[in-house]
């Protein structure tokens, strides 16, 4: 079968960008706006100058770029995932679909294809929300799915662990000058995408699990994605000298922690699907010899039942708050996000599918624990996700690795996909 | 009764040195060799000069002032403290000991005493271990107690937040020249201290704990240090995406370390006298939705009996181990030190109890459940150590307190003390 996508010429977009940012470790560190984060749009900017492809950014810091088509009227096509990376993850989450995206509108343009409708490549600001616990900025400004004003104020709220907010780190970036003085955290409302605009929003991942892997698969249908529930929580208690107060007379907002740790995990597992999990735990003052007397640490709850992960979240925070009682202690929970389940389009489906058999590949569909730009869009237009195996079903690691041979198969059944929608 | 000292003064100096280091909580913050730490150096040497006290510093960065006595050849009498705090501590644990010592012989000159043996100042390096997580620095230099080929290896060895060792910030303390170019990681045998001419050690501390308040008295004799014994533990997992791998399948260390925290708690609890404490920890890589692949945490027991605490540390590292592997994760346990209980000597305590019935002031003795640099000096010689009442009992923390009143009665006591032991 003879790809009409490039391969090597797809591979070696990958492998470039995967050194922005790349550690000692092997690990890619791009957060939102950092340095390697500024690099890597500039240089994401260049390809899609270079590649023709009409380069542009909205206020929230989305870039986007577009084959136009012959009737600009027509509702477009978007294609894309994002280029931020949590600390020391991999090389793939996010670059594969955005520079996947670039390799289909080249291959349109060199195999002569004047599409009807615009097709358009965007890599969506910040995914991961790893520099300010707070994800999915980029999809959430295009989509609406927080009012532009409510995102402003959460924007110039969250902090990083410096002390900047997410909206001074943007307005930093802004005046870099050219694309990015579009950016703007009070004029969110100017990154709003109109619904009835869009004909549908397709996104080529890394899978992040070992589905495909086990089922011997390069490239996987995503039938939907589990939702989630994001918070912090805040555990007060009272440091103190660690030689000098006996164990019954501590409030020790560490042991307290503990304590919610194993709850958090219990609930989880007996829950029939959720997952819980506590990635990032602080302890102050921080001192070997002194008693904790705050711990913070985020909760993050998926399910791809929402009325279940309601549950379960309700059932997290009723034993977070016992056990901090029961302590003498207190504690605050504060909710950052949450998002729905997505259940992908049938018309998407449908085209992939048609691809598959074009490529003479056998189809199988899978959901998606992981949340993606995907779940974000579908709340305003139809959706669609490929998925390429992920090895050994890592990820957000520096060992995560997909092969050039199935990155090269999904690309393909990609382009035949948009094909399929134009 | 008139005071020998003068409590005014003494107070303005505390109060002059709670400013360096001062944080917006309030809190002071000088780890050793750190830039407040150095100014604090800095006044002190300043200080000793202005008082005529013949200000020096030894190769472990310990600072010493002196008069000295009619025959240089008799044991000396050691008074002191230390100068460097935990992060975010309190103005009063450490520098009360040191400044009541410069008091104590100011009031010497001023009385006219020219002593037959001389009595020397010290300010010992990093009592608190607060930014390299190690100890006594200066204490164990000077005793010995850890050799100084071993010393220097340690300090070579131990690092700081930033990655910067220990033996690096003594050499770039000692680059600020004048007495500071004696520090020297390289030749922490010269601050040796030959035992033979140290006739004893005398410390005044803030308790920090409550029983002098609920006792209504403002000054006690220790009777004893409660020994410690301090370690650092890893536990390695294996780090993951929070949404695609299932409750049973992760090998999450955060959980794992919740589990060992409750463990710690409920030994130290069940021990009957030991108290354990995990006073810093974290979890890598960090990130809300990354399950952690790992955890470090700092382990603190202590106990009056050396025997007991013992028999506490072996169950602790047992548990560890066993909830470790039970989740199939493997764990490090690294000793970091230990230090043996201590008795205070006798002539001390009978020289303290003469001067408590000078001012008409009740004698009363409790133990030290804090380690102190009296312990680390009960390795070489006499030592005895009195206490000042904190306001309920808080220590390491902005709102440790003790009255003017307190501190005057403390100082005076020490004054008659020193003159009992002459």
């Amino acid at each position: 079968m003879k790809f009409n996508i490039k391969s090597e010429r797809l591979w070696n977009d990958m492998m470039e960008f995967g050194q922005i940012g790349r550690g000692e470790d092997g690990g890619v560190t791009r957060t939102s706006f950092d340095e390697a984060d500024m690099e890597a749009r500039g240089l994401f900017l260049k390809l899609l100058e270079k590649s023709g492809l009409n380069p542009g950014m909205d206020a929230a810091g989305n870039i986007f770029g577009e084959i136009t088509g012959e009737d600009p009227e027509l509702p477009v096509l978007l294609i894309g995932s994002h280029l931020d990376t949590v600390r020391s993850g991999g090389r793939f989450d996010g670059a594969t679909g955005v520079l996947m995206a670039v390799e289909v509108l080249r291959t349109m343009q060199e195999n002569g294809i004047k599409p009807a409708r615009t097709v358009k490549i965007v890599s969506f600001t910040d995914e991961e929300g790893a520099r300010f616990d707070y994800a999915f900025v980029g999809s959430m400004a295009a989509t609406g799915s927080v009012a532009a004003d409510e995102l402003q104020r959460q924007l110039a709220a969250a902090m990083d662990g410096d002390g900047i907010s997410y909206a001074e780190a943007m307005r930093n970036a802004s005046h870099k000058g050219g694309h990015f003085s579009r950016i703007n955290p009070d004029s969110l409302e100017q990154a709003q995408i109109d619904k009835a605009k869009i004909k549908a929003y397709l996104e080529v991942h890394i899978e992040q699990g070992k589905v495909l892997e086990n089922k011997n698969l390069g490239v996987g249908i995503v039938s939907g994605i589990t939702g989630g529930e994001w918070s912090d929580v805040t555990i007060s208690g009272e440091a103190g000298h660690a030689g000098t107060i006996g164990m019954t007379e501590r409030r020790d907002a560490l042991t307290a922690a503990g304590e919610c740790l194993l709850a958090i995990e219990s609930i989880a597992k007996n829950s029939g699907g959720s997952v819980a999990t506590v990635g990032k735990l602080e302890v102050k003052p921080g001192s070997s010899n002194v008693i904790p007397g705050r711990v913070d640490f985020t909760l993050d709850i998926r399910d791809i039942s929402d009325e279940r992960r309601n549950q379960t979240s309700i059932q997290i925070y009723d034993a977070i708050r016992d056990i901090v009682a029961g302590r003498g202690l207190t504690c605050e929970v504060t909710p950052v996000q949450s998002l729905s389940s997505m259940i992908s389009s049938a018309m998407v489906t449908e085209a992939m599918k048609a691809a598959f058999q074009e490529v003479d590949y056998p189809t199988y569909s899978l959901p998606s624990g992981a949340a993606h730009d995907a779940m974000v869009m579908g709340n305003v237009c139809e959706v669609g996700m490929l998925f390429v195996r992920s090895k050994d079903g890592i990820s957000h690691h520096p060992a995560e690795w997909s092969s050039q041979e199935d990155v090269a198969l999904g690309c393909e059944i990609l382009y035949r996909t948009v094909a399929g929608l134009l």
